[in-house]
């Protein structure tokens, strides 16, 4: 079993946090997508979508997807519980998985994917007007997580999840969108250095 | 128990196509998107993310993201299993899922929402060229999915799963997106005939 990455991209980061908090390892194998390793016909074998991160099974299966390869491992070891247990807790922690991932996740990347120089190769075509529209996204996503996370201490309520993961994440790729984190959002902030902390955040 | 929706929109479908398969009624309650009945405030306490659906629990307890609605009936009621059965098929369909959703569905909705005319008060700023941007990016998908249809019955195997139920309603979404369907794909063709003939698919 192996993983295909590329380290530096957020999806495969999600997948070694969610690991790192199962406690399981899993040999990481590195391609480098700035240089169109995701465009030979051996990767697009694994994957069609030609994305990583890929898990690779001992018989060659192949399973692309963050969230899909999360979800593997949670059905092969389920403590501790990252996607909630009884439904709903399960609908609770799918509804904010899908607000960090589809919600600030997607809108930082596309900022990111639209306007940084580096990706004018991997973006085509780069729209910056669409760049720019997911700036303020972003950042209405971040005042609606501050005000949830005032009544509680993690997105989807009193237990660290998968939702968690993709919020981190995404706030950390931030950076590289050049989207700065509004310092008035004083429980995001309290959240953003609970789960930065976590020795998983390093993985 | 309700279930807050606008009819015409696609994610309502989805849970109103999983409700159908799994044989479970529950009431839905219609605002009108078009309207801005998402922006006032008794909705935006529901889901101050503003979009439908929403699942409202007897204890007012309120659900929003297509998804985490249709996990909750699934940890609820498990069969018939909708996102599989064991560890490999559990990572298949999400797999597929995520495929159909943010590749397929997600494209054919920016194409839509960026480029139709009545979209225009909701999508601010539309941004014709990232519609544009995104018709063959759909095409694309299309085309591997087509592919892949032709070793298999359902898109994560033998088993008919909630990624069939987001291909089925983003091919339809097509049509008001303006995007043909390929004629020439014929196990794509196979398969939605398959998929659009279940009863679930007039729900």
């Amino acid at each position: 079993m192996k993983i295909v990455q590329t380290k530096a991209a957020p999806n495969p980061r999600r997948v070694r946090i969610f690991l790192a908090e199962k406690g399981i390892e899993v040999p990481f194998e590195e391609v480098d997508l700035m240089q169109g390793a995701q465009k030979t016909p051996e990767f697009t074998a694994l994957n069609p979508f030609q994305r990583v991160p890929v898990l690779v099974l001992e018989d060659g299966t192949a399973i692309a997807e963050t969230m899909a390869i999360c979800r593997y491992f949670e059905a092969l070891q389920p403590e501790p519980a990252l996607f909630g247990k009884g439904p709903l807790a399960v609908a609770t922690v799918e509804m904010w998985s899908r607000r960090m991932d589809l919600g600030l996740l997607l809108s930082v990347a596309q900022a990111f994917r639209h306007l940084h120089p580096a990706m004018a190769k991997l973006e085509v075509p780069q729209v910056a007007a669409w760049g720019e529209a997911n700036k303020p996204r972003a950042l209405e996503i971040l005042k609606i997580m501050d005000e949830q996370l005032a009544g509680r201490r993690f997105l989807a309520g009193e237990h660290y999840s998968v939702a968690d993961i993709t919020g981190l994440v995404a706030v950390d790729f931030m950076k590289p969108a050049r989207i700065e984190r509004p310092p008035a959002l004083e429980n995001l902030a309290r959240w953003y250095a609970e789960v930065a902390s976590r020795p998983s955040a390093k993985a």
